[in-house]
């Protein structure tokens, strides 16, 4: 829509190398990603933005399935009494939360919460639906919208409202659910770097980082182009926190009733964000081919001269037959605006098509990844666009892999840890453990921890300098 | 879940024919589709429940992609100052509002209202997004949670919360609008039928009937088993209130700045309701395969005699390989036990396979909405099964019709109206056009007018008996 008005779409985006939080959101703004709603810290989430969401889901939805998950619906309402049966998690949500006071014109008599996370609603139905050990384990998950009350917002970073889905699994064993919990976050890494391109680090987050109720949440993190973190998505090991305030239990085998153990995890439209800043460059979007809205654009060149267009046309509906999602451009722009506006819109391929191209059987296809193009026969465009998008989706997660990887240092001090996130870098430090040393980095350097890596690799805190318990990745984050 | 406490699940749903409202808790609850939420009208919609609803949104979204529309995503919460704008809207709507008035431990400067529909907040965005006629048409669909504070709450039938899909649209012309409008009543019609197996009454809804701040209302009814009407579905022409009230113009092709004309159109999970209630037997419920989340189910017999078990995972994965949703139910329950409650759950086909018939190369094939079988060759399974599901799902729209048209009569006079909706029958009658006559029907028969009828077949006013304006459907309703 509106495209009239954006003749000068890429001088409008703010010098990625100079403003990156202003490239931010020119790109999200102008590629019309999402729009800002009515009330403060709320977005819109447009069509082309809601696309790669659908996309997203798709590609989720599938694998949640394959792993023995199955959806349903929580309500959107929560007694506020709800959130004071965990201690730590009221502690953590009850901030951030809106009530409603009133509604169908009279005052309630408990005010309600508009879910910010559905552990507790989700406990409470599955205290009444569990009976027996034949139940478990109970795999659900929940698309939804979520709302948490934020000081500071940015589109698809921290909104007020998101999307997400959420999956709440109940196991009779601490073991059954500690081997969900890996297994989703093995799950959510699998889909970061395969339909996101994007390859994250995951490990186990630090008590302070931890969400509120859980006995231990992992995380995935993905770099950013600035150097910054970005919590791409998380999974619970919530023990028996949840079971034991919601009396979710169940007669064992034994003979006995037993409190379950639970998990949550989570991922949200701010993948969408991730997206954006972990692949976006100067001209703008740069999207995986796995998860674009549109992953071909043609564009005729000299359209009016015979043949071209319904040369354009026949691609098209060969690419569509072919599975692939495509535009043609037949807009009365310039071929070079056309460029400009698809580049900056991120499409993995353009399909130029020219009368003297096609005159020599050849069209051109330019990939939006490296902005290179080459000479293609025309008579295989389909085997050639469907392998060149295949080559754009692998190479996009080698470079954002091999960009990462060269920024990742390490330290071991303060002064360290300072001058690598200075320089947009993640830095693995040793760290003692204690919450004194954690609080020192981020009051210093506002790093924060991110994950516990795996392996040890370094002996001292960088803080204290006592012997390190946990090897970190510290690093600024979104 | 909890399938061990179920052992007489068929005996524990009410008589259909003596209690219907009682019967239609018991197969929602009993059949695990819906359980009632802890916030008092509140429903948690179960995996199998949810099953239905994902399989109605994949067939719908189909269709709506179909005919141009793209999704989006607007904000839950609106603030309260939008709904005045549209001086019938808020009258229709701010009664049931749910009431955000704190977030964030603050007061909140103004109140925000929950969505009970988004035709505010959407036109608010419309006029910030639309220019000029290039622009148009504005094509957009939501899938979205809506809230409405009612007093009397039904499971998938009304509820504070639910679920739903809403279409906004804006046209240059009324004639365009109007097109718009009308097309998806056909595509609703279209789905209700060939996918729900509903057969469906179209036709204008009357002024009192209409949705607060329409021009005019289009609906589809359906017939439940009770005879009572189910509004399934709705598709409003706005004209340009909407547009005046947020100030959606553009600047058309000779230079002069223009209104839009808006419609919206929208279907929720009431249709799982009405699904329920036209097909469901004394057994429970009757699915129809295209939305059914379990096509076939595949019941051993004597599975512990050598072959059946073999047998019953090869017929499994060859129909999953065709496509086919298939549950094999390997369980310790009994047969009988088995057919029991897959019966009850309303899978369209089972599969029964038992040695001797093995031996003979046979099974049989059980359909749920006959409540029939017979024997069909082994070899043949695949297809005997896939051509079965298409006839059960053809059937079952026809029956559904006959069902319907035999109850659809004519009434000349209010004793008439009275006596047919008493006898469970939709009653075709003349009417004035008057809000008088239409309210003493109301009060005297309990009847509404569900729709306009496109021909004219009665002369009088069966209330007034002046003459007749409109034919007018009047049945009871949900």
């Amino acid at each position: 829509m509106a495209k009239e008005n954006a003749q000068n779409f890429v001088e409008q985006i703010a010098d990625i190398d100079v403003d990156f939080p202003k490239w931010y959101t020119d790109v999200v703004i102008k590629t019309q990603l999402v729009d800002y709603g009515p009330v403060r810290g709320t977005m819109v989430i447009r069509p082309y933005g809601y696309a790669i969401w659908e996309n997203i889901q798709k590609e989720l939805d599938k694998r949640f399935k394959a792993t023995g998950h199955k959806n349903a619906y929580f309500p959107l309402l929560i007694p506020m009494s709800f959130f004071t049966k965990e201690a730590e998690h009221v502690e953590g949500f009850a901030p951030e939360v809106a009530v409603v006071t009133h509604a169908g014109g009279e005052e309630l008599a408990e005010p309600l919460a508009i879910r910010p996370t559905s552990e507790t609603i989700i406990g409470n139905m599955y205290s009444k639906w569990l009976q027996s050990y034949r139940d478990l384990p109970i795999l659900i998950n929940q698309w939804a919208n979520v709302m948490r009350w934020e000081k500071t917002t940015r589109p698809f970073l921290r909104t007020s409202e998101f999307l997400w889905q959420e999956g709440h699994t109940v196991h009779a064993t601490e073991e059954e659910a500690m081997e969900e919990t890996l297994k989703m976050l093995g799950v959510y890494k699998e889909f970061a770097e395969n339909c996101l391109a994007i390859p994250v680090l995951t490990g186990r987050k630090t008590e302070k980082e931890k969400f509120a109720g859980a006995v231990a949440t992992f995380g995935m993190e993905a770099m950013m182009k600035d150097g910054k973190s970005l919590q791409a998505g998380t999974s619970h090991y919530l023990g028996q926190n949840f079971a034991k305030a919601f009396d979710i239990k169940f007669l064992d085998k034994d003979g006995s009733q037993k409190l379950g153990y639970t998990t949550s995890w989570g991922v949200s439209t701010r993948l969408i964000g991730a997206l954006i800043m972990a692949h976006g460059d100067k001209r703008g979007l740069v999207l995986p081919p796995v998860i674009a809205p549109v992953q071909a654009v043609i564009v005729p060149i000299a359209a009016k001269k015979g043949g071209v267009m319904e040369a354009c046309a026949d691609i098209r509906a060969k690419l569509e037959q072919a599975g692939m999602r495509v535009e043609l451009d037949d807009s009365d722009n310039s071929p070079g605006w056309k460029f400009n506006e698809w580049e900056m819109r991120g499409v993995p391929v353009r399909i130029e098509v020219g009368p003297r191209d096609l005159e020599n059987g050849k069209v051109v296809l330019f990939r939006r990844d490296t902005c290179t193009k080459d000479f293609y026969a025309l008579d295989d465009v389909v085997a050639e666009v469907s392998a060149l998008l295949k080559t754009v989706q692998k190479d996009m997660l080698e470079s954002a892999r091999v960009r990462r990887d060269e920024r990742i240092t390490d330290a071991d001090d303060m002064a360290g840890i300072l001058s690598a996130v200075d320089g947009g870098k993640f830095v693995r430090a040793g760290w003692c453990g204690c919450r004194e040393c954690e609080d020192a980095i981020k009051a210093e350097t506002a790093a924060s921890a991110r994950i516990m890596t795996e392996e040890s690799t370094h002996e001292k805190c960088a803080v204290c300098g006592k012997p390190s318990k946990h090897t970190v990745i510290f690093a600024r984050a979104y």
